[in-house]
Protein backbone atom coordinates (compact mmCIF):
# COMPACT_ATOMS: atom_id res chain seq x y z
CA UNK A 1 0.00 0.00 0.00
CA UNK A 2 1.57 3.21 -1.58
CA UNK A 3 0.80 5.86 1.63
CA UNK A 4 2.69 9.56 -0.22
CA UNK A 5 2.16 11.32 3.08
CA UNK A 6 3.85 9.20 5.54
CA UNK A 7 6.68 11.10 7.07
CA UNK A 8 9.08 9.49 10.13
CA UNK A 9 11.35 12.44 11.61
CA UNK A 10 14.13 10.01 13.49
CA UNK A 11 17.64 9.13 13.82
CA UNK A 12 19.68 5.86 12.74
CA UNK A 13 20.36 4.84 16.14
CA UNK A 14 17.66 5.35 18.23
CA UNK A 15 15.33 2.49 19.41
CA UNK A 16 12.43 4.52 19.49
CA UNK A 17 12.27 5.65 16.18
CA UNK A 18 13.03 1.91 15.07
CA UNK A 19 9.99 0.52 16.89
CA UNK A 20 7.62 2.63 14.91
CA UNK A 21 9.88 2.07 11.48
CA UNK A 22 8.98 -1.92 12.09
CA UNK A 23 5.48 -1.23 12.92
CA UNK A 24 4.92 1.01 9.55
CA UNK A 25 6.99 -2.35 7.93
CA UNK A 26 4.72 -4.70 8.91
CA UNK A 27 2.04 -2.97 7.53
CA UNK A 28 3.40 -2.53 4.09
CA UNK A 29 2.95 1.49 4.25
CA UNK A 30 5.39 3.40 2.33
CA UNK A 31 7.46 5.98 4.24
CA UNK A 32 9.66 8.74 4.40
CA UNK A 33 12.36 9.25 6.45
CA UNK A 34 13.42 12.25 8.08
CA UNK A 35 16.80 12.25 9.34
CA UNK A 36 16.92 14.47 12.53
CA UNK A 37 20.07 15.83 13.67
CA UNK A 38 19.26 16.42 17.29
CA UNK A 39 22.62 18.51 17.79
CA UNK A 40 21.09 21.04 17.44
CA UNK A 41 17.57 20.11 17.60
CA UNK A 42 15.84 20.75 14.17
CA UNK A 43 13.30 23.50 13.53
CA UNK A 44 10.84 20.80 12.71
CA UNK A 45 11.17 19.02 15.93
CA UNK A 46 11.19 21.81 18.37
CA UNK A 47 7.95 22.68 16.56
CA UNK A 48 6.19 19.71 16.18
CA UNK A 49 7.15 18.16 19.56
CA UNK A 50 7.32 21.40 21.94
CA UNK A 51 6.47 19.19 24.87
CA UNK A 52 9.07 16.68 24.79
CA UNK A 53 11.27 17.98 21.94
CA UNK A 54 11.90 14.40 21.47
CA UNK A 55 12.30 11.93 18.00
CA UNK A 56 10.35 10.13 16.78
CA UNK A 57 7.80 12.23 15.23
CA UNK A 58 5.39 10.62 13.16
CA UNK A 59 3.39 13.23 10.22
CA UNK A 60 0.42 11.61 8.55
CA UNK A 61 -0.82 14.10 6.29
CA UNK A 62 -0.79 16.95 8.50
CA UNK A 63 -1.33 15.02 11.67
CA UNK A 64 1.51 15.01 14.04
CA UNK A 65 1.60 12.57 16.44
CA UNK A 66 4.85 12.05 19.22
CA UNK A 67 6.12 9.23 21.76
CA UNK A 68 7.22 6.09 20.25
CA UNK A 69 4.14 3.50 22.16
CA UNK A 70 1.64 5.96 20.95
CA UNK A 71 2.75 6.21 17.38
CA UNK A 72 2.31 2.51 17.08
CA UNK A 73 -1.11 2.33 18.47
CA UNK A 74 -1.91 5.15 16.41
CA UNK A 75 -0.29 3.21 13.53
CA UNK A 76 -2.11 -0.68 14.16
CA UNK A 77 -5.56 1.76 14.71
CA UNK A 78 -5.74 3.55 11.70
CA UNK A 79 -4.43 0.49 9.07
CA UNK A 80 -6.62 -1.65 11.23
CA UNK A 81 -7.58 -3.41 8.10
CA UNK A 82 -4.46 -4.94 7.34
CA UNK A 83 -3.71 -8.91 7.93
CA UNK A 84 -1.48 -8.37 10.54
CA UNK A 85 -2.35 -6.68 14.14
CA UNK A 86 0.03 -5.19 16.36
CA UNK A 87 -2.07 -4.97 19.62
CA UNK A 88 -4.39 -7.74 20.42
CA UNK A 89 -7.95 -8.08 19.50
CA UNK A 90 -8.97 -9.15 22.84
CA UNK A 91 -9.46 -6.18 25.61
CA UNK A 92 -7.68 -8.45 28.14
CA UNK A 93 -4.74 -8.94 26.25
CA UNK A 94 -4.62 -5.88 25.10
CA UNK A 95 -4.05 -4.46 28.91
CA UNK A 96 -1.48 -7.26 29.03
CA UNK A 97 0.69 -6.22 26.57
CA UNK A 98 0.64 -2.82 27.02
CA UNK A 99 1.31 -3.60 31.00
CA UNK A 100 4.43 -5.02 29.65
CA UNK A 101 5.38 -2.11 27.49
CA UNK A 102 4.81 0.41 30.33
CA UNK A 103 7.86 -2.29 32.23
CA UNK A 104 9.71 -2.38 29.56
CA UNK A 105 9.72 1.37 29.11
CA UNK A 106 10.21 1.92 33.09
CA UNK A 107 12.46 -0.68 34.24
CA UNK A 108 14.33 -2.03 31.12
CA UNK A 109 15.01 1.97 29.18
CA UNK A 110 15.90 3.00 32.79
CA UNK A 111 18.39 0.22 33.54
CA UNK A 112 20.00 0.32 30.48
CA UNK A 113 20.28 4.49 30.11
CA UNK A 114 21.60 4.50 33.67
CA UNK A 115 24.47 1.84 32.43
CA UNK A 116 25.05 4.36 29.53
CA UNK A 117 24.90 7.03 31.83
CA UNK A 118 27.23 5.55 34.19
CA UNK A 119 30.49 6.02 32.08
CA UNK A 120 33.54 4.19 33.96
CA UNK A 121 31.90 4.22 37.15
CA UNK A 122 31.67 0.54 37.95
CA UNK A 123 30.66 0.30 40.65
CA UNK A 124 27.05 2.06 40.21
CA UNK A 125 27.00 0.26 37.09
CA UNK A 126 26.83 -3.20 39.04
CA UNK A 127 23.23 -2.68 40.32
CA UNK A 128 21.88 -1.70 37.01
CA UNK A 129 23.73 -4.90 35.61
CA UNK A 130 21.81 -7.00 38.29
CA UNK A 131 18.70 -4.76 37.37
CA UNK A 132 18.99 -6.20 33.24
CA UNK A 133 19.98 -9.36 34.07
CA UNK A 134 17.05 -9.59 36.62
CA UNK A 135 14.57 -8.05 34.27
CA UNK A 136 15.98 -10.61 31.12
CA UNK A 137 14.49 -13.39 33.49
CA UNK A 138 11.14 -11.84 33.67
CA UNK A 139 11.17 -11.53 30.04
CA UNK A 140 11.81 -14.97 29.66
CA UNK A 141 9.09 -15.91 31.76
CA UNK A 142 6.73 -13.79 30.07
CA UNK A 143 7.40 -14.84 27.00
CA UNK A 144 6.85 -18.53 27.89
CA UNK A 145 3.44 -17.50 29.36
CA UNK A 146 2.83 -15.16 26.37
CA UNK A 147 3.98 -16.40 23.32
CA UNK A 148 2.02 -20.68 24.69
CA UNK A 149 4.80 -21.89 22.43
CA UNK A 150 4.44 -19.42 19.39
CA UNK A 151 7.50 -17.26 17.77
CA UNK A 152 6.71 -14.32 19.39
CA UNK A 153 5.27 -12.42 22.85
CA UNK A 154 2.14 -11.73 20.51
CA UNK A 155 1.62 -15.45 19.28
CA UNK A 156 2.53 -16.04 15.31
CA UNK A 157 3.06 -12.72 14.43
CA UNK A 158 5.30 -8.94 15.43
CA UNK A 159 3.47 -7.43 18.11
CA UNK A 160 3.97 -4.68 20.10
CA UNK A 161 5.92 -6.12 23.05
CA UNK A 162 7.99 -7.91 20.28
CA UNK A 163 8.19 -4.18 18.82
CA UNK A 164 9.14 -2.55 22.00
CA UNK A 165 11.27 -4.78 23.72
CA UNK A 166 13.09 -5.83 20.37
CA UNK A 167 13.73 -2.56 19.53
CA UNK A 168 16.11 -1.95 22.25
CA UNK A 169 18.09 -5.62 21.59
CA UNK A 170 20.94 -4.35 19.70
CA UNK A 171 21.65 -1.59 22.64
CA UNK A 172 21.77 -4.40 25.27
CA UNK A 173 24.86 -5.68 22.91
CA UNK A 174 26.30 -2.73 22.38
CA UNK A 175 26.43 -1.93 26.64
CA UNK A 176 27.77 -5.65 26.90
CA UNK A 177 30.55 -4.90 23.90
CA UNK A 178 31.37 -1.38 25.91
CA UNK A 179 31.65 -3.12 29.35
CA UNK A 180 33.17 -6.30 28.27
CA UNK A 181 30.67 -8.25 30.42
CA UNK A 182 27.97 -10.10 29.24
CA UNK A 183 24.45 -9.98 30.37
CA UNK A 184 22.44 -11.78 28.34
CA UNK A 185 22.65 -15.77 29.04
CA UNK A 186 21.90 -17.49 26.73
CA UNK A 187 21.69 -20.90 28.81
CA UNK A 188 19.35 -19.14 31.33
CA UNK A 189 16.56 -17.62 28.87
CA UNK A 190 16.94 -19.98 25.82
CA UNK A 191 13.65 -18.70 24.85
CA UNK A 192 14.31 -15.27 24.94
CA UNK A 193 17.77 -16.61 22.35
CA UNK A 194 15.25 -18.13 19.81
CA UNK A 195 12.75 -15.10 19.95
CA UNK A 196 15.64 -12.46 19.39
CA UNK A 197 17.36 -14.38 16.50
CA UNK A 198 13.74 -15.20 14.98
CA UNK A 199 12.45 -11.36 15.25
CA UNK A 200 15.80 -9.82 14.03
CA UNK A 201 15.46 -12.19 10.60
CA UNK A 202 11.97 -10.83 10.36
CA UNK A 203 11.81 -8.87 6.68
CA UNK A 204 10.12 -6.04 8.57
CA UNK A 205 12.80 -5.32 11.22
CA UNK A 206 16.39 -6.99 9.71
CA UNK A 207 16.92 -3.81 6.93
CA UNK A 208 15.99 -1.22 9.56
CA UNK A 209 18.08 -2.54 12.68
CA UNK A 210 21.23 -0.85 13.36
CA UNK A 211 24.29 -2.57 12.95
CA UNK A 212 25.92 -3.04 16.60
CA UNK A 213 29.65 -1.63 15.95
CA UNK A 214 28.17 1.13 14.30
CA UNK A 215 25.57 1.90 17.90
CA UNK A 216 29.19 1.03 19.65
CA UNK A 217 31.18 3.76 17.60
CA UNK A 218 28.13 6.34 18.07
CA UNK A 219 28.03 5.27 21.91
CA UNK A 220 31.85 6.03 22.24
CA UNK A 221 31.63 9.56 20.84
CA UNK A 222 28.56 10.24 22.93
CA UNK A 223 30.49 8.93 26.15
CA UNK A 224 33.14 11.37 25.39
CA UNK A 225 30.91 13.94 24.45
CA UNK A 226 29.40 13.20 28.41
CA UNK A 227 32.45 13.56 30.14
CA UNK A 228 33.75 16.62 28.20
CA UNK A 229 30.45 18.56 29.08
CA UNK A 230 30.90 16.82 32.70
CA UNK A 231 34.47 18.15 33.23
CA UNK A 232 33.61 22.05 32.20
CA UNK B 1 -25.76 -2.53 35.44
CA UNK B 2 -25.02 -4.64 38.18
CA UNK B 3 -22.09 -6.63 38.02
CA UNK B 4 -21.35 -9.26 40.71
CA UNK B 5 -17.62 -9.86 39.41
CA UNK B 6 -15.68 -6.21 39.52
CA UNK B 7 -13.41 -6.14 42.89
CA UNK B 8 -10.91 -3.01 42.82
CA UNK B 9 -8.14 -3.41 45.14
CA UNK B 10 -6.96 -0.40 46.22
CA UNK B 11 -6.30 3.17 49.65
CA UNK B 12 -8.91 5.56 50.32
CA UNK B 13 -6.39 8.21 49.76
CA UNK B 14 -4.87 6.95 46.37
CA UNK B 15 -5.03 9.49 42.91
CA UNK B 16 -4.52 6.19 40.86
CA UNK B 17 -7.40 4.47 42.91
CA UNK B 18 -9.66 6.91 42.12
CA UNK B 19 -8.85 6.94 38.36
CA UNK B 20 -10.66 3.50 38.10
CA UNK B 21 -13.34 4.32 40.60
CA UNK B 22 -14.45 7.03 38.47
CA UNK B 23 -13.97 5.53 35.45
CA UNK B 24 -16.50 2.11 36.95
CA UNK B 25 -18.51 4.94 37.92
CA UNK B 26 -18.82 7.02 34.68
CA UNK B 27 -20.13 3.78 33.48
CA UNK B 28 -22.50 2.67 35.61
CA UNK B 29 -20.81 -0.42 37.39
CA UNK B 30 -21.16 -1.55 40.41
CA UNK B 31 -18.01 -2.69 42.30
CA UNK B 32 -16.12 -3.50 45.61
CA UNK B 33 -13.77 -2.00 46.84
CA UNK B 34 -11.19 -3.63 49.00
CA UNK B 35 -9.35 -1.74 51.17
CA UNK B 36 -5.58 -2.69 51.12
CA UNK B 37 -3.56 -1.88 54.31
CA UNK B 38 0.08 -1.29 52.19
CA UNK B 39 1.97 -1.25 55.38
CA UNK B 40 2.96 -4.59 55.54
CA UNK B 41 1.44 -5.53 52.22
CA UNK B 42 -1.40 -7.92 51.89
CA UNK B 43 -0.80 -11.53 50.34
CA UNK B 44 -3.71 -10.22 47.68
CA UNK B 45 -1.81 -7.81 46.41
CA UNK B 46 2.01 -9.13 46.33
CA UNK B 47 0.28 -12.15 44.29
CA UNK B 48 -1.91 -10.19 41.89
CA UNK B 49 0.70 -7.78 40.91
CA UNK B 50 4.51 -9.50 41.73
CA UNK B 51 5.84 -7.04 39.33
CA UNK B 52 5.34 -3.49 40.62
CA UNK B 53 3.56 -4.52 43.80
CA UNK B 54 1.30 -1.00 43.76
CA UNK B 55 -2.43 -0.89 43.87
CA UNK B 56 -4.81 -0.35 42.48
CA UNK B 57 -5.55 -3.63 41.02
CA UNK B 58 -9.02 -4.66 39.34
CA UNK B 59 -10.51 -8.02 39.41
CA UNK B 60 -12.78 -8.68 36.21
CA UNK B 61 -14.49 -12.25 37.18
CA UNK B 62 -10.68 -14.01 37.14
CA UNK B 63 -9.12 -11.20 35.08
CA UNK B 64 -6.51 -9.50 36.83
CA UNK B 65 -5.66 -5.98 35.44
CA UNK B 66 -2.76 -3.53 37.31
CA UNK B 67 -1.35 -0.23 36.18
CA UNK B 68 -4.72 2.69 37.00
CA UNK B 69 -4.18 3.86 32.97
CA UNK B 70 -4.07 0.54 31.37
CA UNK B 71 -7.27 -0.23 33.52
CA UNK B 72 -9.27 2.32 32.65
CA UNK B 73 -8.83 1.87 28.80
CA UNK B 74 -9.54 -1.73 29.65
CA UNK B 75 -12.83 -0.95 31.55
CA UNK B 76 -13.85 1.81 28.57
CA UNK B 77 -13.01 -1.58 26.14
CA UNK B 78 -15.20 -3.48 27.46
CA UNK B 79 -18.02 -1.57 28.36
CA UNK B 80 -17.51 0.18 25.21
CA UNK B 81 -21.42 -0.56 24.26
CA UNK B 82 -21.94 2.30 26.81
CA UNK B 83 -23.24 5.90 25.94
CA UNK B 84 -20.15 7.60 27.40
CA UNK B 85 -16.93 6.67 25.90
CA UNK B 86 -13.95 7.57 28.48
CA UNK B 87 -11.35 7.73 25.07
CA UNK B 88 -11.85 9.41 21.92
CA UNK B 89 -13.73 7.37 19.29
CA UNK B 90 -10.72 8.73 16.53
CA UNK B 91 -7.51 7.20 16.13
CA UNK B 92 -5.88 10.49 16.49
CA UNK B 93 -7.60 12.39 19.00
CA UNK B 94 -7.21 9.08 20.64
CA UNK B 95 -3.41 9.12 20.28
CA UNK B 96 -3.57 12.75 21.67
CA UNK B 97 -5.51 12.06 24.71
CA UNK B 98 -2.82 9.07 25.92
CA UNK B 99 -0.47 11.79 24.98
CA UNK B 100 -1.29 14.51 27.28
CA UNK B 101 -2.01 11.21 30.23
CA UNK B 102 1.41 10.30 29.40
CA UNK B 103 2.47 13.84 30.21
CA UNK B 104 0.49 14.14 33.42
CA UNK B 105 1.89 10.86 34.78
CA UNK B 106 5.54 11.70 33.79
CA UNK B 107 5.37 15.49 34.43
CA UNK B 108 2.83 16.14 36.91
CA UNK B 109 3.66 13.05 38.98
CA UNK B 110 6.99 13.50 39.17
CA UNK B 111 6.52 17.06 40.68
CA UNK B 112 4.01 16.48 43.17
CA UNK B 113 5.87 13.10 44.73
CA UNK B 114 9.13 15.60 44.45
CA UNK B 115 7.82 18.02 46.59
CA UNK B 116 6.15 15.53 49.12
CA UNK B 117 9.77 13.32 49.57
CA UNK B 118 11.41 17.12 49.69
CA UNK B 119 10.06 17.12 53.19
CA UNK B 120 11.20 20.02 54.70
CA UNK B 121 14.01 21.09 52.15
CA UNK B 122 12.81 24.42 50.72
CA UNK B 123 15.27 24.47 48.65
CA UNK B 124 14.88 21.58 46.68
CA UNK B 125 11.26 22.48 46.59
CA UNK B 126 11.47 25.65 45.00
CA UNK B 127 12.46 24.17 41.31
CA UNK B 128 9.36 21.52 41.44
CA UNK B 129 7.08 24.10 42.36
CA UNK B 130 8.11 26.25 39.00
CA UNK B 131 7.85 22.36 37.20
CA UNK B 132 4.06 22.48 38.69
CA UNK B 133 3.34 25.97 37.80
CA UNK B 134 4.52 25.27 34.39
CA UNK B 135 2.47 22.06 34.02
CA UNK B 136 -0.60 23.87 35.19
CA UNK B 137 -0.33 26.59 32.56
CA UNK B 138 0.28 23.59 29.99
CA UNK B 139 -3.01 22.27 30.75
CA UNK B 140 -4.36 25.30 30.75
CA UNK B 141 -3.54 25.40 27.34
CA UNK B 142 -4.03 22.40 26.21
CA UNK B 143 -7.86 22.39 27.53
CA UNK B 144 -8.37 25.62 25.40
CA UNK B 145 -6.90 23.73 22.67
CA UNK B 146 -8.63 20.22 23.22
CA UNK B 147 -12.39 21.33 25.30
CA UNK B 148 -13.33 23.34 21.82
CA UNK B 149 -15.53 25.49 24.15
CA UNK B 150 -17.17 22.45 26.23
CA UNK B 151 -17.06 21.13 29.36
CA UNK B 152 -14.20 18.54 29.39
CA UNK B 153 -10.71 17.93 27.92
CA UNK B 154 -12.98 14.96 26.41
CA UNK B 155 -15.49 17.52 25.28
CA UNK B 156 -19.13 17.45 26.61
CA UNK B 157 -18.50 14.14 28.68
CA UNK B 158 -15.37 13.46 31.25
CA UNK B 159 -12.37 11.55 29.14
CA UNK B 160 -9.38 9.73 29.88
CA UNK B 161 -7.05 13.20 30.30
CA UNK B 162 -10.12 14.45 32.98
CA UNK B 163 -9.73 11.18 35.28
CA UNK B 164 -6.35 11.03 35.14
CA UNK B 165 -5.36 14.72 35.73
CA UNK B 166 -8.37 15.01 37.96
CA UNK B 167 -7.56 12.69 40.31
CA UNK B 168 -4.68 14.23 41.14
CA UNK B 169 -6.17 18.01 41.79
CA UNK B 170 -6.97 17.21 45.85
CA UNK B 171 -3.09 16.38 45.89
CA UNK B 172 -1.94 19.36 44.46
CA UNK B 173 -4.67 20.95 47.94
CA UNK B 174 -2.94 18.85 49.81
CA UNK B 175 0.84 20.40 48.55
CA UNK B 176 -0.70 23.96 48.48
CA UNK B 177 -2.00 23.67 52.76
CA UNK B 178 1.08 21.45 53.58
CA UNK B 179 3.74 24.44 52.24
CA UNK B 180 1.51 27.69 52.88
CA UNK B 181 1.52 28.05 49.34
CA UNK B 182 -0.36 28.43 46.63
CA UNK B 183 0.18 26.87 43.00
CA UNK B 184 -2.82 27.08 41.25
CA UNK B 185 -3.11 30.61 40.21
CA UNK B 186 -7.38 30.70 39.61
CA UNK B 187 -6.56 34.46 37.13
CA UNK B 188 -3.64 32.98 35.18
CA UNK B 189 -5.81 29.28 34.34
CA UNK B 190 -9.50 30.14 34.49
CA UNK B 191 -10.35 27.65 32.29
CA UNK B 192 -8.78 24.82 34.50
CA UNK B 193 -10.43 26.67 37.69
CA UNK B 194 -13.89 26.56 35.73
CA UNK B 195 -13.35 22.63 34.95
CA UNK B 196 -11.92 21.52 38.27
CA UNK B 197 -15.29 22.79 39.85
CA UNK B 198 -17.33 21.12 37.19
CA UNK B 199 -15.26 17.67 37.64
CA UNK B 200 -15.64 17.61 41.43
CA UNK B 201 -18.74 18.10 41.27
CA UNK B 202 -20.17 15.38 38.79
CA UNK B 203 -21.81 12.36 39.66
CA UNK B 204 -19.35 9.99 39.12
CA UNK B 205 -16.67 11.97 40.51
CA UNK B 206 -18.24 14.03 43.66
CA UNK B 207 -19.04 10.64 46.15
CA UNK B 208 -15.64 9.10 45.32
CA UNK B 209 -13.09 12.34 45.85
CA UNK B 210 -11.62 12.79 49.40
CA UNK B 211 -11.90 15.20 51.57
CA UNK B 212 -8.87 17.55 51.04
CA UNK B 213 -7.96 17.89 55.24
CA UNK B 214 -8.17 13.94 55.75
CA UNK B 215 -5.46 14.03 52.85
CA UNK B 216 -3.92 16.74 54.64
CA UNK B 217 -3.60 14.56 58.28
CA UNK B 218 -2.70 11.27 56.17
CA UNK B 219 0.48 13.19 54.16
CA UNK B 220 1.89 14.88 57.44
CA UNK B 221 1.50 10.82 58.92
CA UNK B 222 3.25 9.62 55.87
CA UNK B 223 5.99 12.34 56.22
CA UNK B 224 6.67 11.88 60.02
CA UNK B 225 7.29 8.17 58.79
CA UNK B 226 9.47 8.91 55.96
CA UNK B 227 11.88 11.40 58.67
CA UNK B 228 11.78 8.85 60.97
CA UNK B 229 13.44 6.20 58.18
CA UNK B 230 15.67 8.93 56.60
CA UNK B 231 17.33 9.01 60.84
CA UNK B 232 17.49 5.69 61.67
Amino acid sequence: MAQRDLRLLGAWFSPFVLRVQIALNLKGLDYEVVEETLNPKSELLLKSNPVHKKIPVFFHGDKVICESAIIVEYIDEVWSNNALSILPQNAYDRANARFWVSYIDDKWVTSLKSVLLAGDDDEAKKSHFVEMEEALERMEEVFNKCSEGKTYFGGDTIGIVDIVFGSLWSWMRVIEEMNGRKVFDEAKNPSLAKWAETFSADAAVKGVLPETHKLVEYAESLKKRWAAAAAK
